[in-house]
């Protein structure tokens, strides 16, 4: 029996950075079984050719996306595909009754024209992207356990959220005030070989990229403008850190009330989070380092309060590849199948 | 109920970084439970203040070492400590009935001579050391499954004498012409402030240290020679390698019979390693890196034959903190509990 | 003859990262003899016994510091101590009409009192700090050029400075938007053994630091005040980034006047460091790394506007050693020796 | 005047590691000046495209390839090409009267056979191939001195050589002992963009590979046999190392002589390179770290003996980049020209 229970479960893109992470967590989920592997370029390999250290846990080929075939296997598939190419799949499979969620861009906006501007694809699947839900359980939990379709949010708009999430949705913050001054490791780039992502180049250097013109603004705009009411603008910035994994969005803005005080913003932060078990607000004078969230699924929060120029500060850090993609998109697996919101995710990083 | 019948166990040096993943790994061990961190420097520390990550699942403070104490909570004690310590505080722990596994040297040496030439320390426990088995779980299954008190190889000894046994158990190499050139991250070197292991000095450079003379030498010769059957010696030297985790051995020798491919010995290194589940033999052409092992028990061998010279080179990777060294402790631990030689050990990292 | 006519200089504080940068470039110094080099704990070495590399081109030891020998042998001297050392030393050589650069923070304030505020010591040689020159060469070339002793600033301050003097002096922002998002090198520390700058530690990890209470703050504000024609608030979080050297300044303020495009802030930039050869202004679009100012005096500034928040964004990026230190002091000493700024100073690293 | 009594160099395939090693290297020596940067897919970009860091010293176009126009401007050129393109350009440019200096594998053979079995290429140019002299000149200065066509090594074999050296040549060693475990920064792979050279793949791990098939081991054994009168065959393992730059070769051999002592063995290489000002033998218990040499054309080599196994350990550390590199090849352009065989190559690296 045993396996014959569990939830039928598929990857399409299972040979990028998404992919392995996503193999490697249902491997240890409990209540989900393994049974499709998709790709394009990579069909027709076996996955332990492009990692050969599972060879010994992972023995499944890479199979050809096929939609027909996926859904007579899988009850749930994850997309793990460069932006651009899950809103050509998703239908198909959604019509025949599958849960989807995807790990790049096409479900994240509501405003398809918005999605266009950024990301060049013009879109008329209205009604599918419709009803697509923004899967950050710590924001929409309630909204994500009805939906069928859930565009993932990436590394970026989740440090960047859910360091801004209580500030903008209380009102204790200048909107406007609001910058996202992000550092990002490596492994955001993908498995893509480019060449400013050679450790080669990149190692022992800091470079900022993209300065005011990342395509995850709009994104972050999009739920920030949710959570305040009204239009928000923010100013958003990502650098390349030479590291492997991790990201650290240190949050500027300037308080509405300057007689606010550090331990009333961390005392606001653990309310707001109090239902949310992947997130943990450092205690007074603790300020979150990446590497604390690597191989978790977590969202370290710190918080700072500067009396003399009235701001925030607030400091979020995650493992861009678990809690910023594959993690995430598990979380709300387990909220949809209502499970336990932890369930088959890691607690437990391992330090140094 | 649950955790009333799990077994106690108490951690003497919880600070360092052998102490840590110790912790780590012990919250997810299903049969046991954590009911003492000590410590000499730290006690009275919280353990969150050491590691501030931990906080929201480690709550223990950090105790004073009394062995009276101890024996009265655990059954089972780890004792990670400096080298010279542990057979101070071992004896006591015995007599009071508790199994004691050591990630220290003091009990990995038959011959208190050699200890004592290579370590400093006079030693006349002759009796309690006739105890110890030498716990490399590859080797030495059975004695382990009897023994109260484990003297645990730590990473150099493991990495090479993984890569070596099959080689001498078997004959296959004529033993004066092994040498192992050995790669460790920097976390080998412990949680202690030295300024040849600080970021500005050992990143972006490789150096070899402790050449004709490391400590690990004897230790490798000894099991190495009851493998062999006679004296064996060893050339073993060190490298630094700018990273936080991680060796690799690569083993040299010449082999007895010429004829000897590469598809022989790996089938006799897979002969040899059937029923250890922590080790990995690796398809022909496919050479370990460390990253694979990293967060994981597990040790990768790869193995190439050169029939230009001779030789066979043989490389092993493994996480220097896990197999070599907490993780090893309790898969001994789970020998002799007669548990799941695998219980709570992690067999899958995170990639890259 | 040569060295006859060469200035004759001595290193006080020869031993630490600054002492050995000093030594490095003084050694390629056409016009200078490095006849000089002290410490406290390591008086009474060889230098080459703390830098074996160098062995074959200094073979000095390291002296005991006392004012009258250095004053018989010296006509300049640099100070590279930890803060709250140079002010006992400096007015003694001094007095005797040698030249002093000191890197440390002690002659960087006009105002003595902020200096005890944040470095705790209480001073009252008011006539001797009232005729320090802040070295910052790129704003106050006139006065260093007749100043005896120079409170040479370190990275931060530099990084910060060289970001926001254009638009602080001609008033194109409003100065209390200005946040300053720094990212060091670790061995900005220092050569002291200390946990967190492990490679162990700080490897594969970003970490904010000191937010809202960095000591640089005041420094900062100080220069920004003077520029801006009034007192001056900055926003000013350091982070600590896994690598050896270089530092990067990520600037923000709004701009006064929305109107003023990216074109328009370059070439202000490009006219106000017409005379300053160490300060390169990017081209449009690009973005200072880190790696590219690495072995050498060099700042890069990269400037961004973004029309849709009004806010200027500069990225300025240092060796922090280098020009952060240094090289700086060094470029001090050409300006009051009345040579060419450029003398003896790396206008070329290595790539990558 | 000044550059017109230069001599004018050219430089194809400026857009790789060696092609930027080279315009840095050339654009500080005092009788160069650099008239030509050529490439293939890069002709026709602004060298400040690929490199813009250097836009305010390098202002030249990358051209392309034509032998003929490149013949009436340089005297001198350098090939950084990759295999088998430098033998089909450099005749003409010889014809012509050039002096060539190949950073490929083309012109190191002496034996072209050994070349087509290693490199693929089928060679018919013998006449000219058995004009190039290997382009070490710490071994064949005096032939360097007078040769028109040069091939010069690469990292592997000059690390290697450099370290085995005055055992073959003086008969120290049984020559079939050798081993060499070579570790190499990932810039020795070059700028292009390989999955397996990406930071997030390499950074925090250490991997063996081509065992038993590199390149590079019959050009070190062409070499070694060479310096012992005889065919020697060697063991040759490289290494990636999780590092930008920097080369340690870890080399092993068995002693003839047994009564050999540490300081004999410094004594006599300290003899051997007497005259070889870039090689730097390390005083009794110092090794060298990889550091040390980076951003020098210098090569440390440390010596330990075993007299417990009658092995002499020999370790050599350069910058792949300079002395395994750009560098060499200008120190044999140096020794053509008569030139100081130390000019324009930098002595001093900055550390840390």
């Amino acid at each position: 029996m045993g396996n014959s229970r569990r939830v039928k479960v598929g990857i399409i893109g299972a040979s990028g950075y998404g992919g392995v992470q996503l193999v490697r967590l249902l491997m240890d989920h409990p209540e989900v079984e393994l049974v499709y592997l998709g790709g394009e370029s990579s069909a027709g390999k076996s996955f332990a050719d492009l990692y050969p250290h599972l060879a010994h846990i992972v023995n499944q080929p890479i199979e050809a996306i096929d939609p027909q075939t996926i859904a007579t296997r899988c009850e749930v598939v994850f997309l793990s595909l460069p932006n651009g190419l899950a809103y050509k799949i998703a239908p198909q499979l959604l019509d025949k009754g599958l849960t989807v969620l995807d790990l790049s861009a096409d479900y994240r906006f509501r405003n398809l024209t918005t999605y266009t501007n950024w990301y060049g694809a013009q879109r008329t699947d209205l009604a599918t992207a419709a009803t697509a839900v923004y899967g950050l359980p710590e924001l929409y939990r309630d909204r994500i356990a009805e939906a069928q379709l859930i565009g993932c949010p990436g590394c970026y708009p989740t440090a960047s959220l859910l360091a801004l999430s209580p500030l903008l949705k209380q009102g204790l913050i200048v909107p406007e005030t609001a910058i996202v001054d992000a550092k990002s490791g490596t492994s955001g780039g993908g498995r893509q070989a480019k060449v400013n992502m050679l450790l080669a180049e990149a190692d022992n250097s800091l470079a900022p990229y993209n300065v005011v013109r990342h395509r995850h603004t709009p994104e972050i705009e999009q739920i920030c403008s949710d959570l305040a009411g009204h239009e928000v603008t923010i100013q958003f910035t990502p650098h390349l850190v030479p590291m492997v994994r991790g990201m650290l969005a240190t949050v500027y803005a300037t308080l509405r009330d300057p007689g606010l005080v550090r331990d009333d913003l961390i005392t606001i932060y653990k309310a707001f989070y109090r239902n949310s078990l992947w997130v943990k607000v450092c205690e007074p004078g603790v300020y979150p380092q990446t590497k604390w969230a690597c191989g978790t699924n977590l969202c370290y929060i710190g918080i700072e309060v500067d009396p003399r120029t009235g701001r925030v500060i607030v400091m979020s850090a995650i493992d861009n590849l678990i809690k910023g993609q594959a993690g995430q998109a598990i979380q709300c697996l387990n909220i949809i199948m209502g499970w336990d919101e932890t369930l088959g995710l890691p607690k437990l990083g391992f330090y140094p």
